[in-house]
């Protein structure tokens, strides 16, 4: 049940421009969270399922670099990939282009604790693992 | 320990700015809220202790007027009041200007339910009708 | 090239629930802003064509009420139609529910000034009424 | 007119949480923002200034580590430092920890490039220059 890249196509919002004209720094982080949810959905492990099941996958570290501009209405296309980092933690990879025309727009990582409900660490369990190292394969 | 009219003084920031150079419109019901913990903490009761006491007041109803521009860094002024909204609801009153020059930029309203932490409708306790009774006296 | 009521179907993200474990209340306006931009491309004016002719339409009043729930990842179905409000202004109409249930989440309006780049009003362009005043006649 | 570390003190808003119960990862980003605002600021030169110069400094690079929990209302302390980095950008490292009890929250940097208005790089100016490398200094 695991898998590789996820595309995810989608638009930008007014909401999320700036008075730059082009999107505001901190929404790539929200879009690399949709892309880890239709990954996860991908993946056969929705993460309503996840935390139904008792485990989240908080944000521990993220990292972004900005490539180019993307104005409102622009359709991007979102690569995501992912993988365990360590025994612990899991990593989502992922690259923002243009969709039509391929031209980068945002590349990055987040680093994810797996924890309980309260947000403590637990080990991963056993259902957990293949998901994440299934991918690496591909 | 009811309370009138609350003054907040706040910037706009950056990422609250669309392509049009001015605030991005669905900011206001943000700035509405930071008002309404402002104010009720000038009621004595801040939200938090609200919250801890078992009760909640998720807005049910919401109207903004903009009224004018604001851009990056400006310093806004909100003026903030509070009552009774019939016997089962509360209604906060909001209008932002800009400190300086005392130009409108919104205005508006936001009616909250009276409820318990799982969401659902309780009759409002004692202790809270007199925080938000009072402030219509004032 | 006017068009009545237009559908649009996303999912809650998971930046835009809040710790009462629903959407936050201002992300309302930022799907009704989503829905325009769906409605304005199924009229045949996207917004972005209509902004490169030198014609915006910022929000000047909006209203929502809230009706239900709705959870991170709940599919939901906006339905958005439009008119003109007067002769210098329009108005957006929208409903959004769970897509599965039909379970009412909010509803509401966005009123619209007809300016220049420059965001100040303008009459509304011969192009531009007939896209709205089709709408409200069917 | 240089300066060093500038420190800025908020809460976190209603509209920062998630249904985890603490802040969304993204809002770090939106923070770290008004950190670099007030920086400018304490350093004779704010950004609105630097914008009327012809100067921007949009982002390249952030990067976050979160260490740990911050709930709303909750007080925060941000320390903020800036410094060239290269010849032709800067960076700004801040750290986020509870106003009272130190405890930390969030910390990362942002790289940014010196742009004109139309985004395209140019060559530090003369005036800008001590603004971040004074500060290395102290």
């Amino acid at each position: 049940m695991a898998c590789g890249e996820h595309r995810v196509r989608f638009r930008v919002r007014y909401s999320e421009t700036d008075q730059m004209g082009t999107f505001y720094n901190s929404r790539v982080l929200e879009w690399f969270e949709c892309g880890r949810t239709e990954w996860l959905r991908g993946a056969g492990m929705p993460y309503t399922e996840m935390e139904t099941r008792g485990v989240c996958l908080p944000v521990i570290e993220a990292h972004v670099r900005y490539l180019g501009r993307a104005r409102y209405d622009d359709e991007l296309e979102m690569r995501v990939s992912a993988g365990m980092s360590g025994k612990a933690s899991v990593r989502f990879d992922v690259r923002i282009s243009q969709a039509h025309s391929g031209q980068g727009v945002a590349e990055g990582y987040t680093v994810h604790a797996v924890t309980g409900i309260d947000g403590k660490p637990v080990r991963p369990p056993m259902w957990l693992v293949p998901i994440f190292s299934g991918s690496s394969e591909q």
